[in-house]
């Protein structure tokens, strides 16, 4: 069997940007180390769940490793609890949350609360990271800066509730409500309540907050939640694809979705899911990790965060570094490797927000039949050899070069 | 209603070859006739089951036909059965099977006894032909050379048994295990068992054996099982398509998939489903059927043998060769006709293996649209009209053409 690597650019698709004379900014970057892939091997575009329809991160990732996200997707936070590092039971409800600021009359101020720091929201997370509501088990854990995790356990629960983050400012935070008419989600939404109101309570006068009250700066004063989630019943990566793997990423949720499917989590200092990413570290986790494993998906998250703040131009620049530290990278890679490059979803640079455009993919490496494309972005793509595919068909063209897969039939 | 022939190229999908300059067999052999068949009709690339799965001849030919084979398929053993004449039962469990040698410990020396004649394969059968164990009779079916077919007729049967032919040499054979924790798929194995052991100790004293032992050649003295399965309960291939059809084919597998579909079986003589085939009496046949019915499937194993056996200089002769024959056929087909070509699956030639690769398909015909492919190859095909599509839309496509298919909806 052959090796082969995955390399994930978060939010890669783009569209004409006015910035870059109406180039996307993948045609802008034209990198060429890509460009070489793409002319050396095949291409195609992937509608990454299905033609026009918009995707997170977490659906993205799950549809690229070849579950339908249609099929096991119940929400993001049991991805965000297990890439934090958390144990998730099979009845475990998950939710992802932020620190956010409210004020007296419950408006939402501060999705965020000032992206207050690691530090302070650490010691505010203690003093509400572990309670017991009506019998369920409620345990906050953060994660980095106003971001964490909150686990419900315990019988008779349910992910089938409302988000409390309303996405925009200026709106009354409403408590979580029942999403369905069964008993289990009414408890679970009773539960949240309870517990988020004690949290804000127990907020509101924790010395951090008084401290940032003082200092003129947004208290963390609301546990914001979205995303409730039990963990998905996966069946494991390799039993799907005859190989064991890893995953090279800083942020929690991709290493979440990776965890789900029983792929192992490299450690990479420095690693951090942002634009000061250690990009040469994760290359060199590869490198380690395929020495003990057959596959390894790389997910490079800068190029969506650029992409929701609206920076186009650095986008480009951000696909070039990339592209230049993985021809760095290919040099050390073993023979009869595959690769393939694609992102989980389009982040139009100048919108700032995900859409359903389809995303660029190549595949490249000794058994791969080539086609006529000789560059690697959304236009050129589209008249790849690999035609127009779905995000859960990229991982069995990847292990079917790498000869991973069995026969059906005979 | 027009007429439709769907030509088989078994194998025929390939990549790169290094002893082909870098091309694949039909980029190199760059067949005139299928050439001008894809100038004027319309191309595409097929998945034969879905992108990326390496399939069989067995589910290849029932996706072409047009029938899932994740919904149909049991096993190659049915198939087989039904191409080697056998009638079945809805509940009888059959198997593949070849004549193999092992040693006194049960290792398996050679999965075909030395490639054992017909004759003497022939005289073997009749000693093992027909047993009853514990109430089931078991029919064992000599074919051609060292292949048969077993059949198990009786209540309480499973298809849920694993198979025995280890498909190599040097191990000990096991015996057939349940699969499930069934009742009959225990029942089974056990009958199997039993029938096999008593087969072997009236093998080993045959005369034919002994004489082979003495003349230093392996004796056929074990019965390889695999592929058990039940017959599929195929919809009609007439009521899927309102057209009655035939199958020119060599091997049995074909003729049996084709049966189960309720296509007639063409008698051509001479045609072996080998190198040396009958590739002109195939063509006349087709003609002669086409008299009769209103589709063909004509089937044509060599290529896919030449891919098996590493040797892409003779797959680009068959090819060149096949495409003549087929040009000489076209002039004598009615007017009106519609034709397609493609391949079951990928075998690349290099590797020797079935893999997941798509196969080319072109189709020809006073109807088809057309587009600006004017080769017919793997890459060539990827830029075509039809785009990337299934095995199972194949057949709708071809059907469509002929103007035999029934409006759904008004």
């Amino acid at each position: 069997m052959m090796k082969a690597v995955l390399i994930v650019l978060d939010g890669l698709g783009d569209r004409r940007c006015r910035a870059l004379n109406g180039l996307t900014p993948l045609q802008a970057a034209s990198p060429s180390f890509f460009d070489r892939l793409a002319a050396e091997g095949e291409t195609g575009i992937v509608d990454v769940v299905s033609p026009g329809v918009p995707n997170g991160s977490d659906t993205g990732h799950l549809a690229l490793l070849g579950y339908d996200p249609h099929k096991y997707y119940t929400g993001r936070g049991p991805f965000e609890a297990l890439g934090a590092g958390l144990h998730l039971d099979k009845k475990d409800v998950a939710l992802r949350c932020n620190f956010g600021t409210v004020d007296s009359g419950s408006v939402l101020v501060d999705r965020r609360a000032g992206r207050i720091s690691s530090e302070e929201a650490g010691k505010l997370a203690e003093s509400v990271g572990a309670m017991e509501v009506e019998g369920v088990k409620v345990l906050f854990k953060h994660t980095v800066e106003h971001r964490g995790v909150l686990l419900l356990r315990g019988d008779g629960l349910s992910h089938r509730v409302s988000n409390v983050d309303p996405h925009s400012t200026g709106t009354v935070v409403a408590m979580p409500k029942p999403l369905d008419g069964s008993r289990e989600a009414r408890f679970t939404a009773e539960v949240l309540t309870r517990y988020l109101t004690e949290a804000r309570r127990i907020l509101e006068t924790h010395p951090v907050n008084l401290r940032r009250v003082e200092q003129g700066l947004p208290p963390a004063n609301f546990i914001l939640t979205r995303g409730a989630g039990v963990k998905p019943d996966l069946p494991s990566f390799e039993s799907k694809y005859g190989m064991r793997g890893s995953v090279v990423a800083g942020g929690a949720l991709y290493k979440g979705v990776c965890k789900a499917a029983g792929l192992d989590v490299a450690l990479v200092e420095g690693a951090t899911g942002t634009v000061n990413t250690n990009l040469d570290g994760k290359a060199a986790a590869v490198l380690e990790h395929l020495k003990r494993h057959d596959f390894v998906l790389l997910h490079i998250k800068a190029t969506d965060t650029l992409s929701h703040d609206k920076k186009p131009a650095e986008k480009v620049m951000m696909i070039k570094k990339v592209s230049d530290v993985l021809k760095k990278m290919l040099e050390e890679l073993p023979d009869g490797i595959h690769l393939a490059v694609t992102g989980d979803h389009t982040t139009p640079s100048e919108l700032g927000e995900h859409r359903g455009d389809p995303v660029p993919l190549l595949v490249w490496g000794p058994q791969v039949r080539g086609d006529m494309v000789n560059s690697f972005n959304e236009v050129s793509c589209s008249r790849g050899g690999l035609g127009r595919i779905r995000g859960v068909d990229v991982m069995p063209i990847l292990a079917n070069y790498a000869g991973a897969l069995e026969l059906f039939g005979e």
